[in-house]
């Protein structure tokens, strides 16, 4: 028996009435469009994020609870960078007609629990049917007026920090692929690139206490994003291989062997990290506690006049530092 | 030579710049997120839209300028159908890394100028590579608080209306699939296939001089959508065939005959003719004008209390309505 589009609606209905309370969502799926109540005083933050099947993850190496949970958590990552607040989503999702039922039970139990996590109701957005699976989440959110954090705010002498850890997201993935039919201990690196934690808690508080000058996600890579954020800024960076919060490959890593893996490779270019990178002029460093609800902050290097990117190796040598993290239009030079 | 991601950002962000007014986006392309700037006493309209090809487009059937436009149409109309006037879209794109250049600038013209036309700027997205060309539109919208028109308010007694025609864009579709080679006429099917004005104008006036209980807009076709606008509202319907504002076959059709279209059914369900489907209390109906700003608004039938649908066919008789419009969960249902 097929499904209709209007029953996969209905599903999508029961998901959007069990989730976080409706909050400012006055209307929701089953119209022509949902209606949200903006807050006084507040701004609109937008953002969309694509999780599409082969591109952002495999239909046999990842579970659809865990798609459910990340096509969510990465846009929310987008409004945390902001420093704003999660309000409502609308998920757009073409599925195979054999995916309607039980695939998309989980898929949707993984986005409940975000949704309920993060306060983020669904609120709208479109189906249809499809070969592959394909996913487009936008999530609203909000900020109050003036306290958003852009990418284009640094200035020469402002500290580099991060938050959590880089390049474990990919160690993660590194893990699974290699784990083929084995069972799979859950680390901390499995546990990152199959639920990662958008940092909502610690943007809206950098954003609240106006501290960072500049903020953005590392969702493409250190490297990359650190170059984006100088580029926006009209800035360089120097930071230092040894600061960098890198993975322990020992730690966690199980049987498995990782020669070609290299801590410092992977912190500057593995992706899906969805931590924070942000800048903060340099008398206000001691303002900054080195964790913040569990979620370590550390300071990785500084921003500079000169608009290159360097790093200081573990040899102490300086080196130009090259964008290499995730590229989809160049995906054969990773 | 590869394009990179970020110079397709580069040409996305040229588009939002040189687009209509940036009017209330406060951040666009090229950040995290957008920040949209909302009116105070508005309620924000959120909609999402898949444009997939191979389900609403073809890539040689359909010029880029075409898919362009009517990318974003479709999600206008979603805004029209609340009564609400649109702000600003999120453009959501997956593209081969063959049409990154010529194919991507003659979309981004016909998605310009929808976006002037309709005042709807360019504020954000996501871009990925992949051998489809994917699209998904979000566009935000506002309305007065108490304005937005749902789908539910349709009582019994209240009279149906469409505007313009309805089946006209699926005449335009087939006579696009026969042309093959041959030049095509332009013809207003062929106009409204591929680029359909999305009824912002009406949708709005009819929200502010409070005139509709209930209002959708019509997507998948007539008698799909109306069972919608009823199931939501708790009635039933019975229209008269001869009053559809049916496309007419002799007109514009050119050489090629359609011995196996029926105006009625193509106007009962055809999809994609983006036209309003609104209810009226009786009492009102005098209020209603025969065209506003040139588009025909029909009255073709009534509400019932009788939860079923009923159509007054050309001989009179009176039958069950079927719902056959489009349903990507059941293509072959058609």
């Amino acid at each position: 028996m097929n499904t209709s589009e209007d029953e996969v609606i209905a599903r999508l209905r029961g998901i959007a009435r069990s989730g976080a309370a409706a909050g400012q969502v006055r209307l929701g799926i089953g119209d022509d469009a949902a209606i949200f109540a903006p807050k006084q005083g507040h701004e609109t933050i937008l953002s969309s994020d694509w999780f599409i099947e082969g591109i952002h993850f495999s239909r046999t190496l990842h579970a659809p609870d865990a798609v459910g949970w990340k096509c969510l958590a990465r846009a929310l990552s987008d409004i945390a960078a902001m420093g704003g607040t999660p309000r409502c989503l609308l998920l757009n999702l073409a599925l195979p007609s054999t995916h309607t039922r039980e695939w998309l039970m989980h898929f949707l139990s993984g986005l409940r629990r975000a949704s309920q996590k993060f306060g983020c109701p669904l609120a709208g957005g479109d189906t249809t049917q499809r070969r592959d699976i394909l996913i487009n989440v936008t999530v609203v959110g909000e900020i109050r007026k003036t306290l958003a954090i852009r990418r284009s705010g640094a200035a020469a002498g402002d500290a580099i920090f991060v938050s959590g850890t880089v390049g474990e997201a990919d160690l993660g993935l590194a893990l699974l692929r290699r784990s083929r039919r084995r069972p799979l201990r859950t680390t901390s690196a499995l546990r990152k690139h199959l639920y990662p934690e958008p940092r909502v808690l610690l943007g809206k508080w950098l954003a609240e206490h106006r501290l960072a000058t500049a903020m953005m996600d590392l969702s493409d890579g250190l490297s990359t994003d650190l170059s984006r954020l100088c580029d926006a800024s009209g800035v360089g960076a120097c930071i230092r291989a040894a600061d960098l919060p890198a993975p322990q490959l020992s730690a966690g890593t199980g049987k498995w062997k990782f020669k070609n893996l290299d801590p410092v490779a992977l912190a500057l270019n593995g992706g899906d990290d969805y931590e924070l990178l942000f800048t903060v002029p340099r008398h206000r460093v001691p303002r900054v506690p080195k964790t913040l609800r569990g979620v370590r902050l550390t300071h990785i290097g500084e921003i500079t006049r000169d608009r290159r990117l360097a790093l200081v190796t573990l040899n102490g040598e300086a080196v130009e530092l090259q964008p290499r993290g995730w590229d989809p239009f160049r995906r054969d030079s990773k």
